[in-house]
């Protein structure tokens, strides 16, 4: 039997999305509910595969089936594809696995050419709508399939109406209409060389093939890589039924959510355009109406469209985002998905969900994608300062936040700024798949025309990135990098903030605050909690950081960095003295001035913490880091020591590395001058002494970096453990403690066995580990490893999502080998890994006992975990497919 | 039943050298071979061992273990303990598993006090000799015992010649040393607070003590290092009766080797002292006579020796070197062990003992130490300079070689110079163990005095270091640093050349020519191959380093270094105008004017080789390497190349990287410049098609470095085989040729299964791995890996030998891993540790096919590899303990 690659609406089913797309599963189980579906098929995701590997072209006996199925939907309709009387046409559209918004290309009106678009003007007894539609088919068919540039048949349509005297595309006449119909034809073969075609299936094998070609665009090929889709799912193609919103005043379309998209509430969502056609309402050309008006205009297609969405989202148990199309005044569901949505949004439904008894509180915790969060976390703007913010205007709310940045017009400029490290906003008159990197790269997101659902919002959403959109007072002149509004001019550069909750465009930066978390947040985090089994601890240097991650729920510090501690400029001096010392005995009369601030700020760090544990790391970086390096710097240090130029700028000599990153650091710096861990150590157990004395039970988690060997672990542990015991003596006075190491070096993983026997825990810092296990460096890879992703040699950076083959192999590794020697060994992750959610979803299988992650990750964490282990539990018991 | 820690020389043999040290197992041998051996007993190193373990104290039941074996030597004498009539005398010596010369302690005569000096004056009817040997004993047991600097008895014993107007030490009376006996004892009482010990129990507990401790002294520390002999080993302490060569005409003493040391010839070779002990040789203070001499003085005693001599080297079928004593006209033989040769002796010793039918090949391989073999290997000076060279003075050929470098008067000074890069020859009166550090920093080594079995001479034919000792008309005055002879007054930095082989001294420089190698080096190879199994290659990166490997026996090139090719003058402007293009049209331009070079480099390089495999390593470093840093070269290049200093400015600032060794570097250089490697392929292939047509076979095999993934691999190896297939279309012809790739970065060790399948061959890059496992560079380790030494955190630096447990782990799971995907994958080791015994010795277990080495290191891999199969035929069939 032959392989099947098309199935009608009626063969599928919501479940076959991998085979039939997103979009190809939902309209096959819409048509099964008997909701007005307008008939079609679906070529499969297995097709476009096929397609790829021969060698991008469509093989006969595709065209075969595809014909097949046109003629069972002609039977269906009782119409002819491109028939000369009542012609058959068909909508093409990409169908993903994945909802892809605005990746992917769409054909609509396909099967008009010289002769049906006759049978059409006369079916529809409808001239000018047939000729609207035969003009917006050779421009999409132009586009999609043949890549010529929209603004050739755009200049035409301007020319026209100017010639016509005339404003809006809808006052032309069908005569108009038909000459432009034959300047098209003549601009498709100026650009192709070839006649415009007119056999219906060559329209539509040249459609379907755009479609898969579509796939591999680049737009599509960014969006994947920022949702981690997989490249090799390929897309379905879609070939339904043409209806047509655009046959006069009784007809129209729309998109529209079941529920708010942007507050979860429960109440239809959506707007509409009458006489139109699905592009009209997305591209933000005409300003739609906002959905409950169609009440008003035809209440019974309202009243069968809200009964549709209720029926469709307690059928899919989710807010569902519905495209329809009225026809005459007959109401058509073109598709639905579930709905993309701001967290908040998210949160507030599946709450909802749950309390409506729809779902279970693990699926409440599986429908939300950890990294969303973040956008709940992330500061407002201070009510305060906000109070005096100089207003430039006011836009839609289209994506909830705040940012302030300069502004930047184009794409390029914005990514260019941000590299450079400054906060960009990105301006434009309406964003386009084009714009997608520069949107990634900004704050957030301003454009001038577009709605609710316009490309920039419903993609600024997605992202969780603060948009403002359609602010129709703000002028933007891309070209000359000017924004104009009232009587505020802005130039490229300039700062403005952005408020996603309400719209409003202020000038110049306002300052953030931290967000309230309550309500639905705090009750879907108990769900988390009450399903997670692995701890969250957080990274923190300061006191400020660690009640900032209690807030967010983290269960300890993972990683102190006494380094940061360093560097603030009533201690620096004392660090540079110490680091200058010629003698041991120099170097601790430096190191007794740093001591009583570093046990103050353990002190204070115990102090936030309370009961819960604090793991502190010995310094780590190497010491030139402390030193000046230009010889004006030089200078100024030698005379604030004391010293000749000379013996500043030999000892900055000295301390030069040619690879700091392999160079003296970590517990390096220990096994020369072993005064400097002795401090730490000795500053860590006082300030847990004094703890003790006002009744609080402190056990500092002392951590030695960089270890790469066990004896290298046992001389300086064993210089901790005796200036310890020294402490002792003196306070006549114990506190309980722990030493371990981190595992970053690739040789201690290897030899973890032998490591454990003298660690109480492991820390993984999986950033230096990368490095190593790479052999490549964080701040140099950045000029080849975009390279590397473009060309899909290392799919995402290393950096950012745990590379579990390689150095997920050593983590494998170190547990294994380290649980043997020591059954009651910690295991944590304190590398920026313990952040990312895949990296701790892999975390979780290992058996780790936490990850540890910066403040704002914390909640992240938790909600990733939750999910792992919802996962896991669903897996052992066999419920989900792996 | 209590252990036992002490044992008669009658109850040992020589198979009991890790109990019984080195010397204590040779003299039971001897002892039971029933040769004239002076009684005595030995303390095991288990009870050094133990002795640490009680704190560095004597346990009581060890001394009186000690004091059974006294008294049965006593028996055996019929003499008592330090007795006032008839003493029996001790010498305390120590004895280590393995023989380290001048490194631990000797008392002799213990047991003199103020009443058995008495009996021993008259028992020997020799007051002087008596009184000498009480001075002598005072002060060494001072010395090594208790730690008083030998200057004190020395001054007193000048001051005493100065009063008494002699000049030698055998001029003064038994009075004069009677007082000075009262003068020593003083001193005694100045430095330590105490009375000099009478008792001689405690004579001989401070003594074993003393032995015990100075297991630990840093010279012996050190000399542990250097010839990699484990810390936990021991030593015992020999106990042995005094013999007395300083009785009178009739007594003397002396060292000899039953062949000659340094050429190997079988005649005795060796020295001797009438009327000594036996340090007054080794010391050097009194030229002494060549053993030759005896025969003419005491010639019963002479044959007596030489039969002994034969009998042990017989017994132990090696060249032995003998300590004796000569009492009265009896010969004592006090020590045998093998002997320490030049490598040329020891060569033409095994291939001696092989042909007289004492040893197999098997063992005359397992004789020679692998890094030996440099000495041989190294070049001697041009015959041709040496004609005019100037000749400063002549001394005795104490260790062949040939050696020009500045000089340094002691041993901290060399050190630090040689740090520096400087060649250096240190320049003493006479060394001592002191010096040792400043000898195995020096090319070469010149003494004032001191014969051929003096320290210098002993311990610089250990190392296979050049030395010229006891050039008695130098005179060198260590603290002024200057050194005269004849007409010539160097000072230090002078530069002056050494001939190890004849002891010329020149004054300059003198150029080396490389060796002959033929006679016994050649059969003596030819054995090695016959027994080896594994192939050695070479690293060689030009015609000729591959014609000096291919004489030293590589089988072929394991790495070629394309880039050392860069470097040259006419080639630097194109390789800068490749790295300042700006397009990959101007790239590939300025590549194609590298490449007809590239190819010539390929072709001259296949031509020496013939039909041997040779293996090309791609690009390899960053190219910033090949941009100057600094202004003035800069603006030079700017000039040269007509463009602006800001423009060549900005590329150097651009590829400036923060850590160039993890930075883009290897194969990312070719994922983003693919047209490097492409014209390096290109070069490559069109070289061996050039020798194609002129009738040759050549194979090259290509290797691209630093892979981490093998997308990456395919990805590089995709161009370069596309660029090869263009080749093979435009000349109509093929070549074969392979791809594989250097494993050295961790994860591809990790992935090695994946890396696989898409490479002929891995080869094992380990100067990077270990960089990489470690995670610490090369370039910076020195500034620590020196403490971590000392500290004994890493025995040795793993950049000269092998890390096994941590780096070797990673090649074990790169080998397990390729070959369960890839059977026929070729494995080879190209990191310089491919030409360092254990590191060779550990590729060879790991089943490699080849290891590859600079060109001078390829006879002592073929000679690692013989003994490691060897080893391990041996291992395989139970003959030598593992």
């Amino acid at each position: 039997m032959t392989k099947k690659y098309v199935y009608d609406f009626s063969e599928g089913n919501k479940d076959m999305r991998n085979l039939l797309g997103g979009k190809g599963a939902n309209l096959a189980e819409m048509t099964c509910l008997g909701l007005s579906v307008p008939p079609g098929f679906t070529i499969t995701t297995e097709a476009c595969n096929r397609y790829y590997d021969e060698n991008e072209s469509l093989w006969p006996e595709l065209l075969e089936e595809v014909e097949m199925h046109i003629k069972e939907t002609e039977k269906k309709l009782n119409k002819k594809f491109s028939d000369e009387n009542n012609p058959l046409l068909f909508s093409v559209r990409s169908g993903a696995v994945f909802s892809m918004p605005g990746m992917m290309d769409t054909i609509l009106n396909l099967g008009l050419n010289d002769k049906s678009v006759i049978g059409l003007a006369n079916s529809t007894k409808n001239e000018r709508f047939a000729y609207d539609s035969y003009r917006r088919f050779i421009q999409m068919f132009a586009d999609v399939a043949m890549d010529i540039p929209k603004v050739h048949f755009e200049t035409a349509l301007e020319q026209m109406k100017e010639d016509k005297k005339v404003d809006l595309d809808n006052e032309l006449t069908a005569e108009d209409l038909k000459k432009l119909v034959d300047i098209y034809k003549k601009i498709y073969v100026e650009e192709t060389g070839n006649e415009f075609p007119q056999d219906p299936m060559v329209q539509l094998k040249y459609s379907i093939e755009a479609v898969f070609r579509s796939w591999n665009n680049p737009r599509a090929n960014i969006y994947r890589k920022l949702h981690n889709i997989d490249n090799t799912l390929g897309t379905a193609v879609n070939i339904q039924s043409m209806v047509f919103g655009n046959m006069g005043d009784t007809s129209g379309t729309g998109v529209a959510f079941s529920r708010n998209p942007a507050t979860g509430e429960n109440k239809l969502f959506g707007e509409y355009l009458i006489n139109a056609q699905g592009e009209d309402v997305v591209a933000g050309i005409r300003t739609p109406e906002h959905i409950s008006t169609l009440h008003d205009v035809m209440p019974e297609v309202y009243d069968e469209f809200l009964n549709t969405a209720n029926k469709l989202e307690e059928h899919y148990k989710d807010m569902q985002d519905l495209e329809f199309t009225i026809e005459n005044g007959k109401l058509f569901i073109l598709q639905t998905r579930s709905g993309k949505r701001t967290t908040q949004a998210a949160l507030n439904i599946v709450v909802d969900l749950v309390n409506e008894g729809l779902i279970s509180k693990e699926e409440a915790v599986m429908r939300i994608e950890p990294d969303s969060l973040n956008q709940l976390l992330h500061p407002n703007f201070d009510p305060e300062q906000l109070k005096n913010a100089q207003l430039i205007s006011k836009g839609l709310a289209a994506s909830p936040g705040a940012a302030s940045g300069k502004i930047y017009f184009n794409a390029e400029e914005a990514v260019e700024a941000a590299k450079k490290g400054d906060k960009v906003i990105l301006v434009r008159q309406e964003t386009s798949p084009e714009d997608i990197e520069g949107m990634i790269s900004a704050e957030g997101i301003l454009t001038a025309r577009g709605g609710m659902t316009s490309h920039a919002a419903v993609v600024a959403r997605g992202m969780g990135k603060c948009c403002v959109a359609g602010a129709s007072e703000v002028v933007v002149d891309e070209a000359q990098k000017i924004m104009r509004s009232n009587n505020f001019v802005l130039t490229e550069g300039d700062v403005i903030s952005l408020n996603g909750n309400d719209g409003s465009i202020y000038f110049g930066n306002v300052d953030k605050v931290e967000p309230e978390l309550s309500g639905n947040f705090e009750i879907f985090m108990n769900w988390v909690d009450e399903i997670r089994n692995m701890k969250v601890r957080t990274n923190a240097d300061s006191p400020k950081d660690a009640k900032q991650a209690l807030k967010f729920g983290a269960e300890g510090i993972g990683l102190t960095r006494t380094e940061h501690m360093f560097f603030s400029d009533e201690r620096i001096p004392a660090v540079r003295e110490m680091i200058l010392s010629k003698t041991t005995e120099q170097r601790k009369i430096a190191l007794d001035k740093i001591r009583p601030m570093q046990e103050n700020d353990f002190y204070e760090i115990y102090k936030v913490m309370e009961d819960l544990p604090v793991t502190i790391r010995l310094l780590d970086p190497p010491l030139h880091e402390f030193l000046p390096t230009n010889k004006k710097d030089i200078e100024k240090l030698a005379k604030d020591m004391g010293l000749s130029y000379d013996e500043v700028n030999d000892t900055v000599q000295d301390l030069h590395e040619v690879n700091p990153m392999l160079g003296h650091r970590g517990c390096r710096l220990a096994v020369t001058y072993p005064e400097i861990y002795r401090m730490q150590a000795r500053a860590i157990i006082t300030a847990a002494l004094r703890h003790k004395k006002e009744g609080r039970n402190i056990v500092p988690e002392i951590m030695i970096p960089l270890v790469g060997d066990v004896k290298e672990l046992i001389y300086v542990k064993n210089e901790i453990i005796d200036e310890i015991n020294t402490i002792f003596e003196e306070y006549s006075d114990k506190v309980e403690y722990l030493i371990g190491t981190m595992i970053e070096v690739p040789r201690a993983a290897l030899l973890a066995d032998e490591i454990a026997e003298e660690a109480d825990f492991f820390s993984f810092g999986t950033n230096d580990m990368t490095q190593m296990a790479f052999g490549f460096s964080r701040d140099d890879a950045g000029k080849f490893l975009g390279e590397y992703e473009e060309k899909d040699i290392y799919p995402t950076s290393p950096f950012e999502s745990l590379d579990q083959k390689g150095v997920g192999k050593l983590l494998e590794i170190a547990v294994e080998k380290g649980l043997k020697t020591n059954k009651n060994l910690h295991l944590g992750i304190c590398g920026e890994h313990g952040g990312e959610p895949s990296s701790i979803e892999f975390c979780y299988n290992l058996g780790l006992d936490y990850v540890s992650c910066s403040p704002y990750r914390v909640p992240i964490a938790r909600l990733t975990l939750a999910q792992a282990t919802v996962k896991k539990q669903n897996i052992d018991t066999g419920h989900i497919d792996k």
